[in-house]
């Protein structure tokens, strides 16, 4: 398998994350997001993804865009460990988790709307931030009141072993923390995340030690 | 079951076309998005979905957040007709789209978003309505270029049966033409839309058939 990411794309982090807790050995191809405006606009890249981010996922003869897409795909194909529930209710509650920071904080927060931001509508550093810092506090938030007090809250966010929510949780996090958020009021989330973190697999994923770490 | 959607609401659009396509029937809440400061933060619906977004499906016991995460929870449950296809690489490239719409295009374009660019960044609606057709271009876009001449795309998004790709795309095609978005070099697109719009399950979904339509 080829994974194309970047190593500070918290979307191609999740990808290296789940082929990390199944023993997938990948091939890692850096896609850079800001050299020569961007590689993920270049004509080959878009001829295998053409949505023109990251990450893609190749298997075979397959390309695969969207982490979230990518990630199920690899739960069917790859069944072992699990990475969703065994029952209907717990695979919704970690699609709901794993959703809601797929959509409700990422996209906000990517690159290329922060550089909208910055061109198309004249807003400062100081004003981005505040953007990025409003969308992950609102986010968190929410995640850490889905997990807060639930009794299928365990050592990870759904009982005691990780799942897709971790694996999103994690990433989303990584950048709270580049932006000096204040998760002071999650207690949960950091909880998890900690546990994620001394996990070899997490540990393996981490942007700074991927081969194209700046 | 009961959905608590809103008329307006992509995301509760979604899930409407899913309910109507698997004959599942349901009970209508309106959470009106904008009255009294918004009723998705009311203290009651934040116990039942702590995002205070829409749409949240109850059934029997079990309350789902993120559109998604319910589609997928449908999908599983209710399996007949299916909505995603049967071999892993079809169900990947059907993801693949509804991601590109539910993470790419419709996060960027919510109320709560609209509300923070006008009243935090001062973007007055010319602004607001620049950036509404930015991201449905550029989504959209790599849409029609993921579905245009691709061997697997027929009548529908993925063959010749519906599945959650025509299911996602179908709001926010919508979304785009209430805000006059241009679609003139997307045919894939407004192809499939009204194939999709001429079936039952889809006209009965549509926002302005809904008890709370304005």
């Amino acid at each position: 398998m080829k994974l194309y990411g970047y190593f500070r794309s918290s979307a191609a982090y999740r990808v290296r994350i789940a082929l990390n807790l199944k023993g997938l050995s990948y091939e890692s191809i850096s896609v850079h997001l800001q050299k020569g405006g961007g590689q993920q606009h270049a004509a080959d890249y878009l001829k295998l993804n053409p949505t023109g981010l990251i990450p893609t996922l190749v298997d075979g003869q397959l390309n695969i865009a969207q982490s979230m897409a990518i990630l199920e795909y690899l739960e069917e194909v790859y069944p072992e460990p699990a990475l969703l529930p065994s029952d209907a209710a717990g695979r919704a509650r970690v699609r709901s988790i794993a959703q809601a920071i797929a959509c409700d904080i990422h996209p906000l927060n990517n690159l290329r709307v922060l550089q909208y931001l910055k061109h198309e509508l004249n807003a400062d550093e100081a004003a981005r931030d505040a953007w990025y810092r409003h969308w992950i506090d609102r986010g968190l938030s929410a995640v850490e009141a889905m997990l807060a007090g639930h009794p299928s809250t365990g050592k990870f966010c759904h009982g005691d072993r990780v799942s897709l929510a971790d694996v999103l949780m994690v990433p989303q996090v990584a950048n709270a923390r580049r932006f000096d958020c204040d998760l002071s009021k999650m207690p949960t989330i950091t909880r998890i995340v900690e546990e994620c973190n001394a996990l070899d697999a997490f540990a393996r994923a981490l942007p700074e030690r991927q081969p194209d770490a700046e």
